[in-house]
């Protein structure tokens, strides 16, 4: 695989940011590469395919980053960049089979394209196989990050599972599904480079609370996409999470400012996944002429914004600035 | 839960093997129960209620009488003996996704009573939780043999899926397949108490090659008995490893002794599962006037007798002679 950070939308801007660990980059595919050519063929096969299709290597490159602010030289960021991808990964191919997803990234899941049996059991090797990896540097406070992050986003995906079809959930307990299922990666992997090297284990709170800003303003633009962009954007069908049952924040902040008739057919919507009772078209104009798009997107431009004020706090130079640069590209993204 | 060594058909000798350790059992489920009360309510059931449905808990078993040999003393040997079975029941979780269980230990498995979506997730929070509370102590050691042995356990899983349905597998993947599955978590469990102390380390090996052997021996019977228990003591039905269509070692070393009209009829029952083209009763007729039974019979002797062998390499004691004890009582259990 060659090496590319995958356009979210401001490729330009995008390189700026990440020119400078690109070289990384293709280290970390090398990597997946190798890792691939290693395993038993069904691994080979499935993992390889999710690997491949069109993944934006956010946490690698993140992970590069800030290992280069840190001025970090050693083998470490690679190989953890590469693990925290594929704990993303194993998350991904068993995320599908909860929600029986049929596509990701414009291609048929790995449980569409085989069976659940089989993408179990991958997503377990990917898990395994993590530690393993983890497990050649002995680094104990690398992996209980990583570890921590693996159980949170196991949890908020229990949590999502049991509020499925529900729709008067909290808004508090929304952002603690979110930031269970996705800012404690992004907030893992970017603690990790501080871990490296003992002069640097004072910066490991100043990079999580980075990652976990990023990873909800990540988040919340995802769940507004979910609405707002086209299917070939998404590579998924629109209003996927409504499909699945599931309430985002679009949907919550809309809820109370609807009359009951209407509030009543959109519930039904959460609870059956389907549109009879309010189509599409009705719910995105609700959606959109509500004003809640907005207020997602000041929900996510405050996330954004908070990790902005920390790269503040980080060493200067062309680093830092790029994290800053992330941030808003991703509060802008329009895929 | 009160702690028992659940009857594995000598419920005497069993108590005279494991009876110094029972203390230690009795902390290990309070360590369950401690754990399952701080879960969330979804994790708590399912886990709850595979760990309350009759395990054995032969790997806790091994690893307190391996560290009171060792007169290890600390709070590692509960803790390691929990965690191994947590791992264990992870395993068993996922593994009755894949093979589409209905029964275990008599009564309905989790996937079952629950649906593979809410397994999935369980079985993940398991794994990841196990390496949470390793990471508590990091010990690195431990460690690696507990996430060596869950990869090949994974492996195992992934390989024995793959020749589903195929009667012609060879006696060294059959072997590879059960050594994956079954005999690692064994032989880390017994080799865990060793790390526990450096003065010990020595004996990692040797617990290695005893709990490979013992796990050898165990699977075999496990294996043979899926032929001659009825449905009562094995608490699933009667030839489930054919209805799975898997080829177990008495299948194995039946169809060459088969007139070539018969060894279809048995492919044709391991590629279909169902038993239109040899009845139960015919393949159990073949397989007791064969003489495979004594031949599974005599392997899992050699795999106990080279287990007792290492008991004589060990510390003089009574716990030395309760692993040979274990041997020979896990090569004639009835269920």
């Amino acid at each position: 695989m060659k090496a590319t950070i995958r356009s979210i939308g401001h490729a330009r801007q995008i390189r700026a940011v990440f020119e400078p660990i690109l070289p990384g980059l293709e280290s970390v595919e090398e990597f997946f590469a190798s890792e691939c050519a290693r395993a038993l063929p069904m691994v080979r096969e499935v993992a390889g395919y999710v690997l491949e299709s069109g993944g934006k290597r956010l946490r690698p490159a993140l992970v590069l980053l800030i290992a280069k602010m840190l001025e970090y030289e050693g083998e470490r960021a690679v190989r953890y960049g590469a693990i925290v991808e594929l704990i993303h990964t194993a998350t991904l191919i068993h995320d599908d089979i909860i929600d029986q997803s049929d596509l990701r990234r414009g291609k048929p899941t790995a449980n569409n394209t085989w069976n659940n049996q089989t993408c179990v059991l991958v997503g377990d090797w990917l898990y395994s196989r993590t530690m393993d990896l983890c497990l050649e540097f002995g680094d104990v406070e690398v992996m209980r990050k990583l570890t921590s992050a693996t159980l949170q986003m196991t949890e908020g995906e229990i949590l999502a599972d049991q509020v499925r079809g529900q729709a008067d959930i909290t808004e508090k307990l929304y952002l603690d599904i979110t930031r269970r299922k996705t800012a404690e990666l992004f907030a893992a992997a970017c603690s990790l480079p501080a871990l490296f090297q003992p002069s640097t284990l004072h910066f490991t709170d100043l990079f999580m609370r980075y990652g976990r800003n990023l990873g909800l303003c990540f988040q919340l633009i995802d769940d507004l996409l979910d609405f707002t962009a086209d299917r070939s954007e998404l590579g998924k069908p629109v209003m996927a999470d409504l499909r699945e049952r599931r309430v985002t924040l679009p949907i919550l902040l809309l809820r109370p400012r609807l009359a009951p008739a209407q509030r009543e057919a959109i519930d039904n919507v959460i609870s059956t996944g389907s549109f009879e009772a309010c189509s599409e078209k009705e719910i995105l104009s609700l959606v959109k002429t509500s004003g809640v798009l907005d207020e997602v997107r000041r929900r996510a431009a405050a996330y954004a914004e908070d990790a902005v004020a920390c790269t503040r706090l980080m060493p200067e130079g062309r680093e830092s600035e790029g994290l800053a640069s992330a941030a808003h590209l991703l509060l802008e993204r329009k895929r």
